[in-house]
Formats: structure tokens, sequence, C-alpha cells
């Protein structure tokens, strides 16, 4: 998605080769008209797999998916990290280990919001060793429902969630795929070709 | 807001005399159109502000947060409840104790998204004791920044927050204003007469 790559190119800051920093317009501070041709753009890549519901985690995932939930018209859930004392229901839990934070969470959804009739489109703001991602898929797969596509705005595609969750079986779009930070520089997987069809 | 009321009427949960579950569109699963709606009433009430940046907090803040700065065409920050590795950089911080999930927490934003320049709009989802909207205009204060008006979607008018913040000279708008949540059920204040204006 050229909008977001120029976004990432002029905005985002190369902290480390493995960390890239996008706290102007996504994570922290966030731009909502991106927010909302994001949205369009899964709507339009996942328009064809019959999708019901939205799963994604907070809370960076939440304004993509929620601009996404507006295009599709279906409702977005949001895993919590933390307990909230009025979710009182049955919860669907897994736990998830993040690299870059060093810390493990334990993630939740209600069961009542998800189950074997959905068609799932998991939806979070990085892909990096894809244990969020994962993380998502059990919890929906332990609802009973159908995982249809998992939708990435900032893929790391140098490192393995990716390919980890396409070899499980899954169909993974990512909006923007960075092959390198080395240098302080980010690098696209060139597009170029996908982008002519 | 009628449509926000029907649905906390058709919707909500009331868990006690306190707590109020809205779950099922506002804080865990979210319905994206009610939030767009959410959006162009905040935008319509603080039209003539001259807001610049809206900030609210993570996470329930952010749908509504978002969708109100899609329909402004301004900047979105939401407030961290725990550190980001990549945010690096100099913080405003404010302790907010929640009464409702009784713990305390350290908020923060960074420096460099809101100045001595901006005019600032707070939104959050729930208004009670008001120590997380405080702790949003103590944040604003320190960056230089003035806040122009404080959007609330689900105030719980039984408790002090809103007139405690109003009597602090702070603009004060929710959109849903609970009365009551004695005896399982919701009362609003009567807001007939304003909405034949």
């Amino acid at each position: 998605m050229r909008l977001l790559e120029e976004k990432i190119s002029n905005n985002g800051k190369v902290l480390s080769d493995n960390v890239l920093k996008v706290d102007s317009f996504l994570n922290h501070q966030i731009d909502p008209k991106l927010m909302l041709e994001i949205g369009k753009e899964f709507a339009s890549i996942f328009a064809g797999e019959g999708i019901t519901k939205i799963v994604t985690i907070e809370s960076s995932g939440i304004a993509p998916a929620v601009m996404a939930g507006l295009q599709m018209n279906i409702p977005v859930i949001f895993a919590r990290k933390r307990k909230s004392l009025t979710l009182v229901d049955e919860l669907l839990t897994a736990t998830v280990h993040s690299f870059t934070k060093n810390e493990t969470n334990e993630i939740s959804i209600s069961n009542k919001y998800v189950n074997e009739s959905d068609r799932v489109l998991i939806i979070d703001d990085f892909l990096a060793n894809g244990e969020a991602a994962l993380g998502l898929v059990k919890i929906v797969q332990q609802s009973g429902a159908q995982v249809a596509g998992i939708g990435i705005v900032i893929e790391k595609s140098f490192q393995h969630g990716a390919q980890k969750l396409k070899d499980l079986g899954f169909r993974v779009e990512s909006l923007a795929r960075i092959s390198s930070l080395s240098k302080g520089k980010v690098t696209f997987i060139n597009e170029k070709v996908e982008e002519m069809i």
C-alpha cells in the first residue's frame, strides 16, 4: 500500500535493526484518515472471504481494525491483555510472549462474541515473530470459528512470523512489508509487479 | 444522543448499582457504525472550539476518539497505561486511580505530539469519578496546551466526576448521562428539552 509505505518512509524512525518506531501515526499518535484508508484496503483485500467478525488486540490494533469493521459493516472484538472487571463471561485465552517488549501476557476474549458460525479476520498493527497473531488464532479456534485471514499493517518480513503463519495454512496480507531496517533505513519488499496487475 | 441511549438500554447490562457493562458494543466488542455516529456527534458539539488534537486513553477511548478525529480531520493521541519500548521521548505523565478496577496506573504521552499551540479535546468512554479525565487534563496542561473540552461517551452522573470537572471550568459534554443504575435498570437524565431545541 503505497500511501502507508510513504508514511513509514517519511515519518517512521528506525531505532535499531529490529525496531521501527511509528508512534507519530499508528501506535501513539494516530492518523485517522490513514486508518480509514487502511480499513478500506483490508476490506478490499478480504472482500471475497465471507468475513463476519474482526478480532484484534489492544491497543494499537484497535484503530485499523475499527476502520476495517466500518468498511465491512461487521463488529470488531479486541482481545485484552489484562482482565477487565466487567468481563465476567467465560474467557477464551492464550499466552503471548512479546520479544520486543520482553514480556508475556495472557490475552483473552469473551466466548460470547465469536462462535462456530463466524469467519474471522484477525488484524494487528505489527507482525514480527508472529506471537500475537498466533495467540489470536488460538483464541479464535477455541471458539470454533474459522480464521478466514490475517491482515497486518506493517510486516517485518525479515522476522519469521509471516512465514510461520503461511506454513500453517493461513492467508496473511500485510499492507507494508519491510525486508530490512539495517543501517537506519527502511527497505520495503518490492511490490511493483503486484501493483501493476 | 438517542441512538447511544437506545443501544445502552437494549444491549447494556447492569452488574451492580455502580457498574454498567457495555462490552457488546463499546469496550470489548465494538460497533464501528455506532462509533462513527459518536465521532460525528463529538465533531458537531465541539465544532466551534478550534480544536487541533484529540487526546484519549487506551484502550476503550481509542475507537470513539479515532472516529471523532476522522470527522474533525485532526490527529488522535492515546495515553498509555504502560510504557512502550519505542516511546523514548520525554514523557508527560500523571497518576490515575481507577475505583472500578481498584488499581493505580501511571499514564503517559510523549511531549512531541501536544504543545502550547494546541487546543485539545479529551475523549473517553466512561466518566465516573473523573480520575482518568483529570489525569488526561494534567498531561495536556503539562504540555502547555489548552483543554478545549472533554467529550465522554457514557457519564455516570450519579458519581462526581462531571461536576468536579465543570467546577474546574472545563466544558464537559457527555453523549449519554445516566442518573441511576439501581434495581438493575438504566435511567437516563431526561434530555428531551435539549433534543427539541
